[in-house]
């Protein structure tokens, strides 16, 4: 086929170029952006997945210094024309009809979107472009001005993982090693240690889910892992133990969530969690009569980290300095295992946390992410669990507590709106007391 | 599950409305409104699912004029606010930054586009926006402030059914019964007769492919039959007999794209026939090695139209006005099966087609939309073939003509910018003489 | 492959062979004779598969004498030695050790069967055995000693087609063309006349069933049709109409099994009906948990002849003259059209039906074949219901009287048991008053 | 339904029973086999499948004793009446047709092979079958009487497991894990290390395949694994190390099969490996047509076995005495990393490897088990490879010496006819040199 030579004379032009010293980096890069134009013109109409395919290759080439010129031509090259923006905004205020909305905005979208749609005509392209935002979100912080791209991937990448699009699907010993091997690889809460671990997650009284995309059969976007137990779970190395007894799901009254993850950080932002949550509670539900609980087994992230920086507003109030000193032993190793540090902290600690998870905010949300996004999903904060995760990352971050979000499917909508809405956040009942007792509490008005 | 009581809700507050006198379709119209509001709102992101559902339904259920006024309000209420676009227009003129045209495309993007990728939650979500488009497209004549959601339907669709989503699968007497009757309802080019027809189209030495999006499982998107033979077929009816003998497809040298059909209106101007001419040469060439021609065998669907139109340009130039008087037989029944006629009009009639594929031209491209598409896909005008399609509709609206369009893989790329930048017509020589000897040529400038 | 060149060899043995006088169907035969005993030797274990399928294609040429020469051949040729079954029957009698019974064994199973196991090694090879044994059971009353033939295909063709390696297989509209025009082809109770009618009969208030080997992807073996109804069908025409509503079959409280074919000639004899009626009704049972009877609607097949034989025994007894010249207008086209004679007829008809389902026997068991197979996987003869197929052959062999036999899952095997063991017919009591009426009844003891 | 009822009326038949005296075992032995008759009665006709997995589950029940008891009665009484079987014998001997033919065949198969037929009706019975067979072949030796049980099993299971209804499969790392499991729990060659392993074997410049019955989907019935080499290995450490670099398989010219595994012990004696192994040859000559070469690398896994027990003819024989003293290092830990040693056996051991290959035999067979299987096969012998396998049990069983079976698609048929025919090994001239010079080669006729 002609589209090889028409690619071939293209790159012919890039390499040739201006002046003999353009450095290697310079030279890949100016392929990039050559073939990137390309694939924008008429040859792109005729020859599109052909040059897609070039453009993808030429980009996986990039590294370093290339790789951030690359990005730069696109934020520079690829965006509209500030003139013609105001020309067509101006048209739209004059006239606003539906004929100038339409006019307006065609002006703003970026060539930058129709070259991404494009890149999607090669096989891999989908992939690529979720693997291309998590490179720009990576120098995102760096780069200011590759927000464009970042949103322009984001948009595009938030129509095509649209809810509507992805399949749930059930991962069992029957599923592929080829993606059993990516959840091992992805886990991001407790983390699977190999393929015996694994297996114990995915027996009787285990479940797994999740979403795929067409585009990705073997992409695990987000997962969930589910235990049927009876009680609602308060600790969760039990559960993670690959040599615990298996049980009859079918006697379980509880479905504990304790663990789901984001696969793809090119897919950040793109919120699909609360849908799997959902979706799974009433496949459980229909599965297992009995179910009466839907919980999750959730860590509390943020807390230690809020604990360090609180440590000074805690000196400032009433009985706060001695507490301050008693949590220095929460760097000592192992003190959970001694159990008269373990019993002199835990009072206060569940004070703290509880405190910590109502109180502390940023931008008016919990401060804690796992809280933000259950009780953003419309879940109840239920309980607080004392030396309930006490691996290594369970002690570091959450001081070992860890909490039930419980998801009652008759109030899920009411308290996402009082969330969502009003900021509120549901709890049961013990949680006020328990903040209460925090020392923190007896300052005037909380902040964090 | 609440969403029925929350939905309940909603829509008493509807129903109760401002005043007992509003009409059964009104409510209806505002009923379905309602949910579109809700489903943007906090709940929507709750209970996306099933408000899309009630959605849905409440827009199936509208008809006349309740559909109307539905697309009214959706064209006047889920727009950007003109006031806030100037403003952010203005704020990214003055500084064209990454991060304020962000800003002001979010701002430009009205609601809608949010309502439809919401939409698109409900099971069955897609299909329904593909027929909203259908619905709008129909009247978009008369209601020329629905160019708004046109615009955002197409925006999506073409951003959901990008060729890298599409599946290619072949259509035989494999697939199922639902698929096979949807080719037999769809087939626009030449009418399928029943299943009897349609099995002699899959058989041996012919093949069907469509594209499918995972999203319509059971929905052709476009379709493409294609008969296997020794040398280039110059009369379509043959190639139609169901009682026509089944050869050896190894043994044949030319592919003939016979028939392209695309299926959903809801999908127009989101152009796939392309990509599907070109893979399906692919494969047909990786299949059978000995194929030589990919040749269409394709109607000229607008040359009896434009004769008509033609007559009195024809009477002003010389010999013209004697022609005219000829063309008149074209009136006559079954003019094709008298002798004498067609080879009195074999002739001028081939000349006056040439003429027009040349000549007759609508913004500069072929008047003949069936030349548009081909030559716009890169092909070749490669010969006119005289009583070809002597069917109904073969006769009324081509004259009995038909013409093979070459694709040559080597070619298409070249052809295709010529075409797209100059918009030149690459056919062969003969062409151009036939054409040379209409007597229209004679005029001084051709012009339609 | 050499194999290729090794069948060259053997053929080029059998085509010089003993003089050149032998003739076309000679040549043919032996070639194919030679093929097998090739397929059986040494080579055979080498190249199995290329020979297997050498054998098949030179069986598949064999016509006419040349298929019977060869099916003489494999009854001659392929069968046990009497000398040596009976050294080993002696050898067993004297010492009737397992092992005894194992050389016995081994002598006594003609080599015809492992030629059979061979032949399936070749693809299709399955589906050529269930033809040749059609082939064999089409000509066994004028070649009786090709019994062993039928006998041995039977017995491998039994243990292939057990039960427990059948895939039980919905077959509705998402169905390949390829599967549902074999049902258009196959049904042998209410033929589907075409595609429209087809459709009907799959839709929502319709189920169609089959049982499909894996070995034979695209062939059902038998299948059963049934329609979802309220109240139990007494009349078959409504069921077949193809332009009947369709109904709500969550509403229905009858399942009619309303056809059952058995597909495949060469499978005669191996019961299949009983699993499948009663897997579908287990099926529908738990889909529709509303269904309180699983019934068919049967034809009477055997009446009309019955009755044509019975006329003499008519003549012989009180009220039997009349009957029997009453009974002539069932000769006259259309008769039960004509209000008089259907209300004549009605009664003394439904009473010869009733004894004759009761008291015509063969073999001890009812004569009528559909009242046998029923009546054997342990229904009950519900109801005779009067003009309720009026098609032409259910006029022609049932008198337009169908049968419904129920099929009560609680039951089954004890009415099964009650007919397997002691030939007892259950049937509702109103069939005894029935036949009790009938003037045969009056007669010493019934015979038929 | 009711076989629940009529399955506890039988059972309660059993547990009254003769006497109360009767032990547990005894108790489930007689459940076990009054459940058997039932399966063959009228009963088993109307309701086989729930009686089957009656049977299923209380044969799965039977420990020890009990299940010996169970086989004594399976032997004992469903075998044919000698009587019956002398007399159809006769009758046959006397008038030797089809008819009577038929009509012994009937009386001599056990009603054991009915039985078994109808066990198979259980979801599950098939491989409760293989699994039976399992269990008797284990104990055969000990319980002679055994022998028509274990007959009667493999008669069916050859049937069902002919070549014909397997499908070959590849298995990579798409397969389930279910499946890989079990590959980890069945290579019998060169034990799968976990994993890690596994997936090395699945790489680009491996392949693996197996057969797989539809009947048990989920388990392997035999499988093999492949290296795409560029020479012909001739040592599998560094095939086996899951650290070896992937290579590019299609730059390989030889294909070698390293391991070949039949996985289900209850399928024993029928022979698979031969298909499979020129199957895969088959696929792989079509995938890379740049391959030359298939040949096994394979143990010699009664070479030292052999050894040992020739040590006395060795001291017979001139040279022979010293030779045996030397072959005392054998015993040796880790001789083969020692140079001297390892040196100085390499020509005698290779000597006495050739010879041992060539000339001892069992049956007229090749001693060795691996020998008989690939010569068997029409392979030919190829070369010996000093210190090829020096794992433990490489070390063990085959002196660490290998040898290449090369398959030659052209020369398979003729090899293995010399080979069943005359017992003919085909082997590389420099075979017949190697054992020339081993001492037991200067006796007058090698025997073993």
């Amino acid at each position: 086929m002609t589209s090889a030579s028409v690619i071939r004379r293209l790159l012919r032009s890039v390499s040739g170029g201006q002046g003999t010293d353009a450095s290697g980096a310079d030279r890949h890069t100016r392929k990039a952006v050559t073939l990137c134009r390309a694939l924008l013109s008429q040859r792109g109409e005729a020859s599109g997945a052909a040059i897609a395919r070039e453009v993808l290759a030429s980009y996986n080439a990039l590294q370093g210094r290339a790789l951030e010129a690359f990005f730069d031509a696109l934020a520079r090259e690829f965006s509209p024309d500030p003139k013609e923006v105001e020309r067509a905004a101006e048209a739209y205020r004059m006239e606003p009809t539906q004929t100038e909305l339409v006019r307006l905005m065609k002006v703003v979208e970026p060539s930058r979107q129709e070259l991404f749609r494009r890149l999607n005509l090669a096989s891999g392209g989908t992939a690529a472009l979720v693997e291309m935002r998590r490179a720009v979100l990576h120098r995102l912080n760096s780069h200011p001005d590759w927000t464009g791209i970042e949103a322009d991937l984001a948009h595009l990448l938030d129509s095509w993982f649209n809810r509507g699009f992805l399949v749930l699907q059930r991962i069992d010993w029957s599923t592929s090693a080829l993606i059993l091997e990516k959840l091992i690889q992805y886990e991001a809460v407790h983390a699977i240690q190999g393929w015996k671990d694994l297996r114990r997650r995915l027996q009787a009284d285990r479940r797994c889910f999740a979403f795929f995309h067409p585009a990705l059969p073997d992409e695990p976007i987000i997962f969930i892992e589910v235990a049927l137990t009876r009680g609602i779970s308060d600790e969760v190395q039990t559960l993670l133990d690959p040599e615990s007894p298996v049980t009859d799901p079918s006697r379980a009254n509880c479905a504990i969530f304790y663990s789901i993850t984001n696969c793809q950080e090119g897919l950040r932002g793109i919120s699909l969690g609360s849908f799997l949550i959902k979706q799974v509670a009433e496949i459980l539900g229909r599965e297992f009569p009995r179910l009466k609980t839907f919980s999750t087994l959730s860590p509390v992230p943020g807390f230690r980290v809020w604990l360090s920086d609180a440590q000074e507003q805690l000196a400032g109030v009433p009985g706060g300095a001695s507490l301050a000193k008693q949590l220095r032993c929460l760097d000592e190793p192992d003190w959970h295992t001694r159990a008269d540090l373990a019993g002199a902290l835990e009072e206060p600690l569940l004070h703290l946390c509880a405190y910590y998870l109502l109180h502390a905010k940023r931008d008016e949300e919990p401060f804690d992410p796992v809280a933000r996004f259950h009780l953003g999903n419309g879940a109840r904060m239920e309980k607080l669990n004392w030396l309930a995760d006490t691996s290594g990352p369970g002690m570091e971050r959450s001081a070992g507590i860890m909490v039930n979000y419980v998801y009652e499917l008759d109030d899920i909508e009411r308290n996402h709106e009082a969330y969502a809405n009003r900021r509120e956040i549901v709890c049961a009942a013990k949680f006020l007391l328990l903040a209460r007792q925090c020392p923190l509490a007896r300052r005037a008005r909380p902040r964090s």
